[in-house]
């Protein structure tokens, strides 16, 4: 059942599930009871987790927004289960956030990530999706904000027990030869 | 039917509905079955999708976005119909990418527009909108990053089939005298 | 009851008591029937009001959008109620508005706001947020778009009336020494 313009027939239908279930209270969280909407909303709101816990620097949190055997693919290398991620963050967290290099200025710098233009495509409990990101940070001596770098995601997403987590997630960066798009619209479905 | 803020209240009684035609199972994307929050989320999938296609040239998709008899008004000109409208975007591809320009560097550059603070207001099958844009890019010997311009949308959409697509796009860019915001809170309706 | 993952139970429920009650037409926007999805939508909306409003310098608009005794915290002061908060925007307008300042170029700077990485919890008609906020404007002689500073917010929302407002803004800024973040993952709740 693909979700992305008619989404609501399957939440109607849900209601009449639980309404043929005497309206029964369900704290569950079936699957049933979704909708685009639902789901879009969920995986927006995983999407700013995700860059909260990585420019902050919250492996825990960061990790979690993965399945269990979710890859991490930023094309120099993929890493694949959350023990391998947080290893490899904590290995390149100048490539995340460039203000972990040598510290200028009277106060510590920041980073941050930020996503826009997410699509996302939704099928049962299995989505895809496409978003850019750029950062900026402040890491000079005069603690002024500078763009410093950009690229876009490419990701597969998946609900665990109700809850929307990356199952892969693959970074393009323009500013390094290695690391851009391959050009094109991307699609990773 | 306004469905900015009580937009449940539809999605309730689209439910009844279906429940009055003893639940039978409706796959055909209903009018009634929708919600602020199904309308919206479509919507923002849309802009997103306009914009990937923007920035990759993909003038299929781009086009796509637009009803059959869509209007592109960028101050400068307007142009109505899917075929107009990529003719006009291909004469100025330099407008809305500046990378199509002199290409310096080692590698292709490329050129984003981004698109936040999206306002949605819709009235059954019509929709309103106004958002902010900005651009970067990284046409420079050293592939820096460096945002370049920005405006607002002021946007008219029409559900057209179950599928949200833009009747109207009004442009404003910041960076050239003739094209800047007449001032005050945008309101497009 | 939490609506972060399983907002869509809610939802069913709602749909069920509209049954229960025969169907009945219910134009009033019921607090019950809600889900994630519908308040994320209604919050993402007054997020992008609130920045539109703050950039144009519509103060009606703007402080509409706190709750009547709302409170405005950007760590310097803090003001509490409507007239409170504009007085201070009217007193402090340089600070939201770097363009404020004086004005070089042939044609009137502009500056806007934006949000991103909105992450949002939702408990019945309370709900908590943290969110990426960054400014660029164009305020020197060539009106060349430029970045010049981020920050982030801590929400508190309240649902009145049918209608989502800030009960709590507080806001951090990277720029200013005495305004940056305690650092870690925000956590406003």
């Amino acid at each position: 059942m693909k979700r992305t313009l008619n989404g609501w027939t399957g939440a109607a239908l849900a209601a009449c599930l639980l309404l043929t279930l005497s309206c029964a209270p369900a704290d569950t969280g079936t699957k049933a009871a979704s909708s685009y909407a639902e789901d879009r909303a969920q995986i927006e709101d995983l999407q700013a987790r995700y860059l909260f816990a990585l420019d902050s620097s919250d492996l825990d949190t960061y990790v979690s927004t993965f399945t269990e055997d979710g890859v991490l693919d930023i094309i120099a290398y993929q890493a694949k289960g959350r023990a391998e991620i947080r290893k490899k963050i904590e290995e390149a967290q100048n490539v995340f956030d460039p203000t972990a290099e040598a510290v200028q200025g009277s106060y510590a710098p920041t980073g941050r990530h930020n996503i826009t233009n997410i699509v996302i495509q939704v099928d049962g409990d299995r989505a895809v999706g496409k978003a850019y990101w750029f950062h900026y940070g402040n890491n000079n001596p005069e603690r002024k904000a500078q763009i410093d770098s950009y690229g876009h995601y490419e990701d597969e997403m998946v609900k665990v027990d109700g809850q929307w987590l990356f199952s892969k997630r693959v970074i393009y960066n323009e500013q390094v030869a290695d690391w851009i798009s391959p050009g094109g619209n991307p699609k990773a479905w």
